[in-house]
């Protein structure tokens, strides 16, 4: 099946229209017809080659969201005509001791992401800037039809990315919870552990975006520009979810903990962190997380429905793709742009 | 009540015998008769000046084993005879979240340690290298009458430091523990992990103790000079307990956690850790651990009591302390000096 798509034919290069071949679909397999896909941050990285050499043309997107087009003869849990999502990955080895534990994107055996990466047949996978994607039912997720299907996009990867470590450290009632970054990570990271019950504060830049993080569910703001923010503020946090990619002061936000208190990087940062040994003393946390597993993300997908829960986004048609990355690279979205897949028909 | 005692005069200096004022034995303290008191590379840390400018004198020793001698007329939980133990520290607010969650070692208002802190009454705090101590109920562990008096004094700091995060990160059967260095606190935690039914791995820098660290209760033994090791273990670790205080490879050592699996510090290294953020990825955890509180601390004396666990020490007197000082400096002690208090008679 030949598709229609939007591809960097080359590091750095501007994506433009194409099509591809979409394989047959398996017996375990699903067809989706795409309605939108998100704008991640991450694959304006990998068309750039800020990760490495691509296997270029790449179809970036892994924050999809469509409906079942046609399902495998094996396929029993989802039916032509179901809202389904796919995120970061689209298959995995199932045996593997971290497969088992449901943390597929730990796969031992290497886990299939969604776009440029080695699939299990020898092909390489082409992600959701498309009309159309065929994903192991395993890999597709159960989207609440009483989400809004565009604002429910970026919940398969900034959505799964934030929840697995609040959930994971416990955001809920009584609890602390510090967000540092309000971008697409950051928006929901607030939304979801304001949901969950905790008392959430975003750790931001300036204060010149501190309407729109209470109006998303912080209860308080700061600026890091602020020295003081980093005195006033000391000891004061359960958990930081730092969703900035870029190199931090780690020692300054670490000091913002208590006593067996988690700071989570949901990203990397360029350079290696330099880490106080004095401070992790007091059984502070450094670690980290990357997106969550499909049994978790089915379970973001549910608790969203139940809260009510969407990303804050922008949608563009298939030819702003080139602008909007732009713009995601300026900090100039509020907070996610979600392709409108019916522009690339 | 003036005491014989043994004190550092001045950073750097050989420690030499004294004598020094023990407070009145107030309603709430406990005067005990030591009869032992380890000897801790912080110790020597601290009269070093290593640890920043000190209040010579200076009294060492916060591995205190006595009998109780008298106690004041509040006091309940002890008894004139009962042997009992001091460890790292003597007293704390009480009243802050640290101390109200047991963790008076993190005491927000400060917490008074065993030596060369202040105390709570203006007095610096003098330490177990001294024929008595007189010491606030509250931080007096009873200590199960099974246990060798000498060799049980080692657990009042290293036995603590070492059981609290094996505790603190689940080391139990069907998980793989691994400990760097094989000292004082490295030979407890081998100890201790066995104890709990976890499979044990040494790393250390040579094979030179394999034969001991078997003998201590390892399942495995493993030279970290040989770069080797760190291929054939990647990814095997639920748990690492680094004992050493030394500049190591953070990195090296993260990579041989699992999903989940968490490195712990229990000393702090001189110069800033350099942290590879993508290591963290998967959920590997890069924290500390500062000996532990007082409900904690008896709680390992009585699991060492039911699994007939002490140091490994050698008893000398106090005149050799100079001598054993720079033994422990030169890595040669099997695996801890203990003071016989009779010897300060």
């Amino acid at each position: 099946m030949r598709v229609n798509a939007y591809a960097a034919p080359a590091a750095g290069r501007p994506l433009a229209p194409t099509t591809i071949e979409r394989r047959d679909v398996g017996p375990n397999d699903v067809l989706i017809a795409i309605q939108y896909a998100g704008v991640c941050h991450s694959d304006i990285h990998t068309v750039n080659g800020d990760w490495g050499p691509q296997p270029f043309p790449v179809i970036p997107g892994h924050e999809i969201i469509g409906t079942v087009a046609e399902v495998g003869a094996h396929v029993t849990r989802h039916r032509v005509g179901d809202r389904v999502g796919v995120g970061c990955m689209v298959n995995s080895c199932g045996e593997c001791a971290n497969c088992r534990n449901g943390d597929e994107q730990y796969c031992l055996d290497g886990t299939v992401f969604t776009y440029a990466s080695p699939d299990r047949d020898g092909t390489r996978t082409q992600g959701g800037y498309s009309t159309h994607i065929v994903v192991d039912a395993g890999f597709v997720l159960s989207v609440p039809d009483s989400l809004d299907p565009a604002a429910a996009a970026p919940l398969l990867c900034a959505g799964i990315t934030t929840y697995a470590p609040l959930r994971r450290w416990g955001a809920g009632p009584g609890k602390k919870v510090a967000v540092v970054g309000l971008g697409g990570l950051g928006h929901m990271a607030v939304k979801l552990a304001h949901a969950m019950g905790a008392e959430v504060t975003v750790l931001s830049q300036s204060l010149k975006k501190q309407e729109d993080g209470l109006r998303l569910g912080a209860d308080h703001y700061h600026a890091t520009s602020d020295p003081g923010t980093f005195t006033a503020l000391a000891g004061r946090f359960d958990l930081i979810v730092n969703t900035v990619s870029a190199d931090i002061d780690t020692n300054a936000y670490l000091g913002l903990l208590t006593v067996d208190g988690a700071m989570v990087n949901v990203g990397v940062a360029p350079s290696p962190m330099s880490v106080n040994g004095s401070l992790l003393g007091s059984r502070r946390v450094l670690t980290g997380s990357m997106v969550g597993g499909i049994a978790q993300t089915q379970e973001m997908l549910d608790f969203c429905a139940e809260h009510n829960i969407g990303a804050d986004i922008e949608v563009i048609s298939a030819d702003q793709i080139n602008e909007a990355y732009e713009r995601v690279l300026a900090s100039d979205v509020r907070y996610r742009f979600v392709i409108d897949a019916a522009t690339l028909a």
